[in-house]
């Protein structure tokens, strides 16, 4: 059986990428891709790395029947697109930020605007299957991580669930250009990112509360005291978290090491590496790679965490979710080597 | 029924991406990798890109029996590591060097070093399906193009079978580092190579009688009189040739599309592009975009061919030759998007 | 004594290097610099890279008594700026493409509107000072060379002088992205051009007459017939020009170096290098480095020439003309090495 | 007068640095630049971008007068070669970690041999001139700072010396690749760092006692707690530190702000940015950019430090403390514009 997908707004970076994967997957075919601006045209004329895709046309909207639709809208867009077909029972997953957070005064705190559905919040499930992957199988409609969240949350999961760590973090995450979507103004041309780091949104990105709320989801007591520190760095791809924690107590790195292994042993997607891991070590596929050290001298853990920002922090994670949803192998069309070097 | 493959020197960049490639292949399975640097260990340890291999160890030798063998080794040693395959009746592909030249003095003349097993030569085809399709699904012992010869070829190659050019030519190639090859020495480093173009063995590659050879088998006459410079560009994958040649009538544009997109009328990897072709395109698939500009003002045809170097200029195309070997579907394990951004 | 220098556009790419440029001449100073979307503000505070400058604000209009004016606005729009400078007998360059072409006639083919001021190309000298050291020194008007025609024309400039050459030419030029402008719009982002090269403008590129004229000037005859095909590849800054021309009669590469050194013996910023010069060796300085070779098979000569697009191929240019006009040593404040690596 | 400048080991990154910002300094010129290698070849020559001098000749031993040496040999040789020029009373400036640790026991432990020379330990004086600045210009022996150090102390030592924040720190910097230095083996390589970010020798590294303990000097008490995690990001240039530390009592962002330009006012080379600083702002000049925030929800301070690891990270500094070392201005030959884009 091929289950019938739809696409929301497959112009952007996260929906091309969806497109990308499924294309290899063996039970799941677009069938319907919507895209305002380019409506009409054949999808793989308005992007040719897409060419495969024969005669498939970008559509208004998603006019025929669907068993699930992923929507890469940017927030607050997506949930009103979203809304017509949770309520109509479609299986719906939610790549924009819009059911992340439980609360609704934390979408508009940090949003800047009211939530558009917020009737729909209390059956959402957060999309991370190495946390939820019974709710999402039962799910009928999934909030997919953040990217920064999906590596930050992957890197210290083990250490809240395992209560290592003191409940105060620190987040310094570094990401590829993509992250910023396509079409973006100002500030993302190539002579002016390449050869350049800086940080944005210091300590005011929307994607903090996100990572506190689902940390904090792990062990009893608040969520923890998050400081959150994005970069932009110049390649495409990739997402490296770098995320700092005081261990509660004296632990050895072979203890850190046996718990994160102990915690990922039955996740197909998240390992945990012995070394430093590179985010070039999973451009294109939809591994995670972490690595806990354990800073004795000061007492502290640094948990590392990357990923591809469109693969395990979008689109393959979408896929994921989707296999989980419609009973398929968690892995489907995912088992795929990195794109190396 | 799956094949079993065995690859010669899984270990360089090559090798690596035959690896990735292979993963998603639905009739073919590595049942055996070498690298002697690296015997014993896991393939997914020595290359964490590949850590879908679950528990393949590299080995020194290929000690089971196989359908198909590739080999990635360098010049001169590949043809010494293929010949007792051939000799033993092993559908053999050398992504080398060694097979392609079909006159003996010609080897010697451009590798510096006598050809290994000059007896073989005359039962090696030239691995290019859109040129030798037949042949191939004939043969026990493919030539795999160079990834320059590849791009300029098939940028060229309507042009001369429709006779519509001078026999002198121009390539000016633009290439991607990872066409050096993986742990090459002084000169690749990050710091001198970023922010860099430079071209390299001006009128003097080793790519270039491979070139020459292969246009003039498409007409009547000698070969043409070939030019050949490539540079390289601060990308890691991906080859741009742009090719010139005198017309030899006046044609125009729409003429030119026309026999362009009719030689290419039934190839699953090659595509007349519209308008200039990116590299970007075809990053990580095995497509190869050709686009022919005809300059009126100068009597020249600018044609241009973009690909992967490491995919239609290599390790792509040795699948795409192998499933034509093996009888399989041309584009079994190769119907992929390219990764885009 | 310090010569007041204005600067009619900032705040674009050659304007920004201008102003870097001229912080360190012994003998010129910025008195005024406009730009009209950014008047008002500090150069520091709009330009960070340009923080040295204490208190110069950006202004709407030139105001202050100059020495010399060089305008950095775009084609057509530049000449309407530069008009009453000129017409007022201020020493006046033109950093766009204005006052390049002699004939107001292929101004307007190749530019797509009626040169607003033809009355001054008579008066307007090719500002190259390797071709046209003593006009310009007696000259009020300097048009500015192309960043493509300038490593063009170095690169072929003896040749022709020499008549080594057929009068039909090929170049392949490959440029970083800042020849694309400051405030660009589609196409330019960081996740579309990295890991990309392609050609644009096809045989069709507007610096290809400036480049047939000054090369035309170099002997009897009429200027060459010319194929130019401009490539975008992922760098900030720097051109390679491949430029290819059958060779007249059988030359040595010995004579042909030999010609060529002569040729520039005099010249302070055009090395002939030994090897294939690197764009990376320009960086930041105002050097071009030439490089013929003699493809002897073919009867072909292959001349390369690197520069710095933003220097040698503009505001270090405009710097070395602005030195001639005033009298000062040519390489007064441009006595550079470049940023390596 | 111009004084006479010897560089022992001018041919790696920092030496090369070294020459191309002396070429512009009005007081001092190289005389000498030692580089066992290379001993023999014109500098011009051996380094293209170096063309401008023209007739320098690298040597195996300085045996010249010289008012003045520079070292940028590896640690360890670094102290040998500089010994003799310190023991004949040759102000010497020491660009390798040799003498920036007070303790020869911390040399040893981080170093992982002994000092070559621990008497003259207590006669060296660390080399940042905001901290430093009289001891600089009395002593004849400066250790100039480490990159990674120069950019977090300059972003935190207002902090310190304010007593704004609790004694532990998380230092999480993001280098180019020049950092690794020139001439370097594996994993350097373009195809392997292009498209990646990665951590190394995390919590490990041996800049880490090099900034607990100057910071600790800042105010009474012992050196803090401090976590240094280093990252490679593909760039050539340029380092950003990203430096956290939980706030002492409850400050306001303006409190912060006017606190951190106090401690500035009279620092040529530091500035406090009112936005996020990028590394490219200070691409090729000796400035550094600090930019603090006050994370009011978490308590928390994060205090940025950008600059170029070649310049004021390397060879501006040197040259800084030269010009303190000579009587000369601060900012002799430093007054530079960065180079952007």
């Amino acid at each position: 059986m091929t289950y019938r997908i739809g696409i929301i707004n497959v112009t952007g970076f996260a929906g091309i990428e969806a497109a990308r994967l499924l294309r290899n997957h063996p039970s799941a075919r677009i069938v319907a891709a919507t895209g305002r601006s380019l409506a009409g045209q054949q999808l793989g004329e308005a992007f040719p790395s897409l060419s495969v895709y024969g005669d498939l046309v970008i559509s208004e909207q998603i006019d025929v029947e669907v068993d699930l639709v992923m929507s890469a809208l940017p927030t607050a867009e997506s949930a009103k697109a979203c809304e017509p077909f949770v309520r109509a029972g479609v299986r719906t997953i939610d790549i924009a930020a819009d059911f992340r957070l439980n609360d609704p005064a934390d979408f508009e705190r940090w949003m800047g605007k009211p939530h558009p559905a917020p009737d729909l919040l209390p059956h959402a499930v957060y999309g991370l299957p190495e946390l939820n992957r019974q709710a999402i199988a039962a799910s009928r409609l999934v909030a997919n991580p953040g990217c920064y969240p999906a590596a930050a949350i992957l890197a210290l999961a083990p250490a809240f669930a395992g209560d290592l760590v003191e409940n105060q973090v620190i987040v310094d995450a570094k990401s590829g250009i993509s992250g910023a979507g396509r079409g973006t103004g100002g500030g993302f041309s190539y002579s002016e990112v390449n050869e350049d780091v800086s940080a944005y949104k210091v300590a005011n990105h929307n994607h903090q509360p996100e990572m506190a709320q689902e940390l904090g989801k792990l062990r009893e007591g608040p969520p923890p005291r998050l400081t959150f520190v994005p970069h932009l760095v110049p390649m495409t791809r990739g997402i490296h978290a770098t995320c700092f924690a005081p261990l509660r107590r004296d632990c050895s790195q072979a203890e850190v090491d046996q718990s994160y292994r102990e915690f990922y042993r039955d996740a197909p997607f998240t390992r945990v590496a012995g070394a430093p891991p590179h985010t070039k070590h999973t451009l294109g596929n939809n591994m995670c790679l972490v690595h806990p050290v354990v800073d004795r001298r000061n007492g502290m853990l640094v948990a590392i965490g990357v990923l591809d920002n469109l693969v395990k922090g979008a689109a393959g994670q979408a896929i994921e979710n989707m296999n989980l949803m419609l009973g398929l192998p968690q892995d489907a069309g995912l088992d795929l080597a990195a794109v190396y070097p």
